[in-house]
């Protein structure tokens, strides 16, 4: 049976990697819709590769040139925010949710309100919107199935058994470059230092949160919405081979633990093919070439944004929204060579204490929180520097 | 609601683990049916401290005790194969079928043919019957849940899978107190030496079996059954520290694996509250405190008999119940201090090239293929002690 999709961030990597695997399984899929930032000339590439009968670019003053690329294929080009909802609401089986950053938000809410099947891989929507993305996603029936190879491996480790026999949850973080580095060493890293990722290739920004552990933080409040356990059962453990890529302990004892290779097509299949699996070209892992596993309790005083996100995630609200955007600006400026590497952390935690917000009650709050909290965070680092 | 219990082999390890799951939680079981080998003060406290209705003595010669032991109780004491099978086909729920050796090889069958759900901690039920009980299982609507750490780790792994999303079974293995001895080393072994495993205290049977690695041979050929994939299909992993009890890997190249502390009731508690969990007081897994896993490729040089059992899995018919018994004489005979540790697979080798039997079609068949083939590595023994 072929199951219809659309991709929503299409030519970013997530997107690349499923059309890796539809373009291996042609008759499995079929490819609805495909949306794109600004890269035209890439979606335009896709959308006649795939057959997809609608490619939308988010910015507007792009869809001439996609208009023209499209010409003759019989795949309607459009652009803006209504036409990436178009594409979240088309009628399909699994929309592959991998726009980067807060631009996803609309979308992908709009494809919750829908009852959509929704394989995710934009942070943002369960960081910013945990709570409203699964409220609307509970009153839907909508279906979330996480991309991230965390937050993949627990959904793999859940399967099959009920929220009550869980007892924790436990993520595995590599710890990043600095993950041996002294408090010294770490204070004094450069941003060539920081997106220096040991296991996974990354874009900058994420490496950086990856050498802070403010990617784990954000990661932790997501899994908090996801699985709907509380900050007490959400734990986190430094395994530096990135090998096991998290676990679920039960009442009983048992934990339960998903490993592979660090390849994003493992857990795109799995989204992909859910409730079933399909076969990848994910090289095998083979623990004995592997050799060792380590386990480390995560230091806090070494990587306080841990401590940050835990925080912002229990006091809920529009703690974690100030958090993500206060990060983004200032990693942003850190690798921009005008703020150092502990002033990222402490510049988020100086935004979550000048927060006063009330919790989001819409996306437009999200958005609108998420701004301001840019434009304020903007005018600490100028207030610091001046 | 109550489940109804019988546990064959009573007052063993696994029944004495069992019965600290229940009594922790008297409300959910039941135990209608208890049986032992011979130790009948035990079994009749067992069954005054359960309420048992029905306490079997294998042993024939103590019934007389058995039965003014329980003079009073309204436990009817019986004894002997007949009630053993009996026990086995009390009206329960669950069965524990925690009897070792061949004397459980009837119980067993029996209970699957009355299309019981049966908890397997009887390793002989599938590496000399293997066939046989599967065929019987399917035939009847039995259901087999495996108590052995490794086979339950695999059966946790394959909760909400189906079996052609598998491609791998992988059972690890601690690789026993030899792992790192030389060949020399491993030549000059004692039965001291032998039965000093490094993670799991057990009977000195078995920690032989550990050390020639013919345990995870056996488990091999268990897995073979249970799990009905081929030899190519099962792979064995060394792990000293034991912690990671066995994994699946699947088509899209994810592992799933079962840890824990090596504590019994993990597995047992699975059993008992399977589909659902419930809790124990088995300590809870510290993979920091733990700090490494270590894994590597089986060495079949020094330790052959993994090879051999191989080979015996692949061969089918008989071969697995003349591996089995051969090995039994073979380490009784170690133990005594009458051969060397290498003899002990020389032996079963032995046993195997001479073993030209056709493949059982009874459990009769395979008991008297195992009574021959016990009494021929005797007379293997004595001719080249001779």
């Amino acid at each position: 049976m072929t199951r219809k999709i659309s991709i929503l961030g299409a030519t970013g990597s997530i997107g690349a990697s499923t059309l890796d695997l539809v373009e291996r399984n042609r008759e499995q899929f079929q490819i609805i819709a495909v949306t794109a930032a600004t890269n035209v000339e890439k979606l335009a590439d896709i959308a006649r590769r795939t057959g997809a009968t609608l490619a939308v670019v988010a910015d507007e003053s792009r869809l001439g040139d996609l208009q023209d690329l499209l010409s003759g294929t019989g795949c309607r080009a459009a652009a803006g925010e209504s036409a990436l909802v178009e594409a979240a609401t088309a009628e399909v089986d699994l929309i592959i949710a991998a726009i980067v950053g807060c631009a996803g938000l609309k979308p992908v809410m709009a494809a919750v309100e829908c009852g959509r099947t929704i394989a995710l891989a934009n942070k943002e929507a369960l960081v910013t919107a945990g709570a409203l993305m699964m409220d609307a996603a509970a009153a839907r029936g909508a279906t979330l199935l996480p991309v991230d190879s965390e937050h993949n491996a627990i959904f793999q480790c859940l399967a099959g058994s009920q929220r009550n026999d869980v007892s924790r949850i436990i993520l595995t973080a590599s710890g990043g470059p600095f993950r041996t580095a002294s408090a010294q060493h770490i204070e004094a890293a450069t941003p060539a230092q920081a997106v220096a990722h040991p296991n996974w290739t990354m874009g900058a920004k994420i490496s950086v949160d990856s050498a802070t552990l403010m990617n784990k933080g954000l990661e932790l409040i997501e899994a908090y919405y996801l699985f709907g356990l509380p900050s007490a059962q959400l734990d986190v453990v430094i395994h530096p081979q990135s090998v096991v890529h998290s676990m679920v302990e039960f009442v009983d004892g048992s934990v339960l633990a998903q490993l592979g290779s660090p390849d994003m097509r493992i857990p795109i299949a799995y989204a992909l093919a859910w409730p079933d699996r399909m076969p990848t070209p994910a090289q095998r892992l083979d623990l004995a070439a592997v050799g060792r596993l380590d386990f480390e309790t995560p230091d806090l005083q070494r990587f306080p944004a841990l401590r940050l996100a835990r925080h912002a995630l229990e006091s809920g609200g529009a703690a974690p929204i100030v958090l993500n955007a206060a990060n983004e600006i200032a990693v942003a400026s850190f690798l921009d060579g005008e703020i150092r590497f502990p002033d990222v952390t402490a510049l988020v935690q100086e935004a979550l204490n000048d927060a006063g917000y009330g919790a989001p009650r819409s996306i437009s709050d999200v958005l609108e929180i998420d701004r301001v909290t840019r434009e304020k965070t903007r005018g600490m680092m100028k207030a610091s520097c001046s």
